[in-house]
C-alpha cells in the first residue's frame, strides 16, 4: 500500500488508544469517520481567529469568515466536478440533502399515479422521504431488487423504470452491502423515460472520485462527517436547472430577495436554500476535510480500500462459522463488509468483538426492508477507511475467531 | 462589574487580535457569539478520543459519544428549566427549529380562515414560515404592532389574538431594536383563545434567565452559535403533548420505530424528530456553552450586559447627528443597539468603524418589515456579550464621534 496510508494515522490522535485494554481498531466508518489533526486545526483556528457570520457583514471578521465559507463551497464543487459553485448546497447532512429534494422538487412535481423508483438496498434516509411523498400525493414506490449476488438487478431496473417514472433515487454505495451501484446506467434509463436521477452518496463521495457531470446525476447528496469532516453538515449538489426552479425547503434569513408582509422573493442560488446561520465552521472544517481527501488522492484512496478487502473478503468468507453478505467478488465491493456468525445475534458478536478493541456495528443499519429481502434481522459490519491497515483486519480475523470459540466452547 | 467578567476575556483568544491596526472591537454579537476556549476544547476533546456515531453502536466509542450528546439535551433542558429531556430536540438553529414547527404543527394543524399572529419586530425566520403557510392554507398572518417607543404593542395584540388565530409566535427578544416582549402576557392571550404560543429565543437565551415552564411557552427555539455553542447546532423546546402528537419533520435514520416498504412508523420523543447523523460535536459543544453560562449565572451575564446598555445608551442617544432606534429605557433592553448616523449609509458607518476595529453590523438585519415600519432601510447595530467592557464602548463611542467627523469635514 502506498507509503502515504502508512504514515497518516498519526494525523488521527484518536486511533492511537486502547479500548478494553486491547489496541483500539476502528472498522465503523461507514457510520461515522475520524476527523485527521488538520481538519480539527481548521475548527480550532476558524473559532480562534476568523469567527463571524457570514455575508451578512462589512466588517473585517465577516469578510474573513465568508470568504472561507465560499473558499469551502468552490472545494466541494472541485471534488465531486460539479459545473459551478451554485449548484452547491451546504446541508445538515446526507438525510437533510435528501429531505430537501422530496420536499421541494417532490412536493413540486410528483402527482397522483406518478411513479418513483428507488432499490430495496437503500438507507431509510433515501427510501422513508420517497415512501412518505408517495403516500401523500397518491403516487407508486417501486423497488428495483437485487441479484442474488448482492447486486442491483439491472434487468429488473429496465423493468421498473418506465415514462411514469418521475424520480430515480438510488444510492450510489450500500451501506450494509458495500455494493457499488451502476448510477450512470442508471441516469442513462431515467432520462430516457424523462425521469431525474438522484444518487445518495453517503457512502461513495468519501471513498472513490466521484463526477457528478460524468455520472450525469441530476442530484447528489453526501455527508461530512463520514468524509472526515465535522458532524452537522451535508452537501446538495443539483443541476442548476432544476434547483433554479425549485422552490426553497426553509425559510429564514439571507434566502431571500424581498420580505414584505404577505409575500416575499428568494435570493439567488445557491443561498435559496441555506436558510438561517448555517454550519459555516462546519463548512470550512469540510473543506479542509476535502482538501486532505485531494492530497492523497481519491483514486488511491479507493485503491487502498480495495486492497484491504481483497485482503480480508475471501478470508472472511472461508471462515467456517461466518457467513458474509452481499456481492463476493471485491472488485464490486466499498470497503463495508456484512456479516454474522452463525448461532450468534450480531449485537453479541459486536460486544465481544468490542472486549478484544474492535469496533463494527451490529444492527439494522438502517435498512430494513434491505434486511427483510436477505430474511434477516440484523447483521455485524465492519468497515474500512484511509486509516485502516493490513493488521487491522487481521485484528478483526483473529478477534472474530476468538469470539467463535468463546461462545461454541464458553472459553477462549 | 462582576470580576468574572473582568477576567473571562482571556477564554476568547480571538478577542486579542488587532484588526486594522487597531484593538477588535468585536459588537456584533446578536450575529454570532465568539467562542470560549472550553468550548473549542470540547470539539477537539471529543474528535480526539470519543467521536462516534451514537445511538447505533454497541463499541466503546459509540457509548461514550451517545453519553455525551445524551447529556449536553440534558444540560440544555436544565438550561431552560424544560420538564423533560423528551421536549428538547436538537436542530441546525433557530431557522431550523421555527421551520421545524411551521411545516409539522402548522402544517396539520392551520386551516382556511385560520389566524396566525406574529409581530412587526420578527426576524425574517420567524415570519416567512409562517406568512408562506398562511399563503399555502388561505389562512390570515397577523402583525401586532410597535408602540412609539419601538416596544410590542400589546393593546393591538390583545385585538390582534382572536378565538381565529391557532398560533402566536413572537421574539422573546428583538435581533434589532433589543426590545425584550412580554412572552407570558402572550401565551396568557393566546391560551385563553385555544392558541399555541412560540418564542423565538434567539436573542434571548444567550442572554437571560429563561424558564419555558414560566414563560408558560408551547415552543420555544434558539440557537448554539449565539450563545457560545458551535455553529450548525440549535434547539427547539416542545410540550411533551404536542410534538408527541405532530408527525416528523424529517425523514431517516434514527427517526423509525419499523419501516415496511409501504409504510413506516416512528421512534418515540425526542429522536422521531432527529433524522440521520445530527451534529453530535456541535450538542457536545453547545453542552459545553451552557456549563460556560450556568456556571457564570445567567442572571449575572443579563445584569452585566444592562450595566453597559446603562452606560452606553444615555451617551448614544445624546450624541448630535446619531439616531437610536428602540426603547430608550434601558431597563427594556438586551445588549442589542440600533442606530444611523445622520446622512450616512450605515454600511458606510460600518466600514468606517471597522477601519477603527470596531466590528458593528449595517443592514436590514433580516427584519425587512419591521425597516418598512419604521420607515428605514437599514441600520448600524452594535450587539454586546459577555466578554465585552466599558471600555469597548467608550471604544465605540470614540470611533462614532471619530466617524461623524471624517465624513463631516473629510478628516479625522
Amino acid at each position: 500500500m502506498a507509503s502515504n496510508f502508512e504514515t497518516l494515522r498519526s494525523d488521527f490522535p484518536i486511533l492511537d488508544q486502547q479500548v478494553n485494554d486491547e489496541r483500539l481498531v476502528y472498522l465503523d466508518n461507514a457510520a461515522t469517520a475520524q476527523r485527521p489533526n488538520q481538519v480539527v486545526d481548521a475548527l480550532v483556528h476558524f473559532y480562534q481567529h476568523d469567527n463571524a457570520n457570514v455575508h451578512r457583514g462589512v466588517h473585517t471578521l465577516a469578510e474573513r469568515a465568508t470568504s472561507q465559507y465560499e473558499a469551502a463551497r468552490a472545494k466541494v464543487q472541485r471534488f465531486i466536478n460539479a459545473a459551478k459553485t451554485d449548484e452547491i448546497v451546504f446541508t445538515k447532512g446526507t438525510t437533510d440533502s435528501l429531505n430537501l429534494i422530496a420536499s421541494t422538487y417532490g412536493e413540486a412535481n410528483i402527482q397522483a399515479g406518478d411513479e418513483i423508483v428507488i432499490s430495496i438496498m437503500e438507507h431509510h434516509s433515501n427510501l422513508i422521504p420517497w415512501q412518505q411523498l408517495a403516500l401523500r400525493k397518491h403516487a407508486t414506490l417501486k423497488y428495483i431488487e437485487l441479484t442474488a449476488t448482492g447486486e442491483l438487478d439491472m434487468a429488473d431496473a429496465a423493468n421498473k423504470i418506465s415514462d411514469r417514472t418521475k424520480i430515480v433515487s438510488v444510492t450510489h454505495a450500500s451501506n450494509v452491502l458495500g455494493t457499488v451501484n451502476p448510477i450512470k446506467a442508471l441516469a442513462r434509463l431515467a432520462h430516457q423515460h424523462g425521469a431525474v436521477m438522484i444518487a445518495d452518496g453517503a457512502q461513495a463521495a468519501p471513498h472513490m472520485p466521484v463526477d457528478v457531470q460524468a455520472l450525469d446525476v441530476d442530484f447528489y447528496a453526501f455527508s461530512g462527517h463520514k468524509m472526515l469532516g465535522p458532524t452537522g453538515i451535508g452537501v446538495l449538489y443539483g443541476r442548476e436547472n432544476l434547483l433554479a426552479t425549485m422552490p426553497p425547503y426553509q425559510f429564514g434569513g439571507e434566502m431571500i430577495g424581498f420580505v414584505h408582509r404577505d409575500d416575499s422573493t428568494w435570493a439567488e442560488l445557491p443561498w435559496k436554500f441555506e436558510a438561517g446561520t448555517q454550519n459555516i465552521a462546519g463548512a470550512i472544517g469540510l473543506g479542509a476535510a476535502v482538501d486532505y481527501l485531494t492530497q492523497l488522492g481519491m483514486d488511491q484512496v479507493q485503491q487502498h480500500e480495495q486492497q484491504l478487502v481483497n485482503y480480508l473478503l475471501p478470508k472472511l468468507i472461508a471462515m467456517p462459522g461466518v457467513t458474509v453478505y452481499g456481492p463476493q467478488d471485491p472488485q464490486h465491493h466499498t470497503g463495508v463488509i456484512a456479516f454474522n456468525i452463525d448461532g450468534l445475534h450480531p449485537h453479541d458478536a459486536a460486544t465481544a468483538l468490542d472486549m478484544e478493541g474492535v469496533a463494527v456495528r451490529a444492527g439494522h443499519h438502517c435498512a430494513q426492508p434491505l434486511m427483510a429481502a436477505l430474511g434477516l434481522v440484523a447483521t455485524a459490519r465492519a468497515s474500512f477507511y484511509i486509516y485502516n491497515t493490513q493488521a487491522d483486519a487481521d485484528q478483526l480475523l483473529t478477534s472474530l475467531q476468538a469470539t467463535k470459540e468463546f461462545f461454541e466452547h464458553g472459553t477462549v
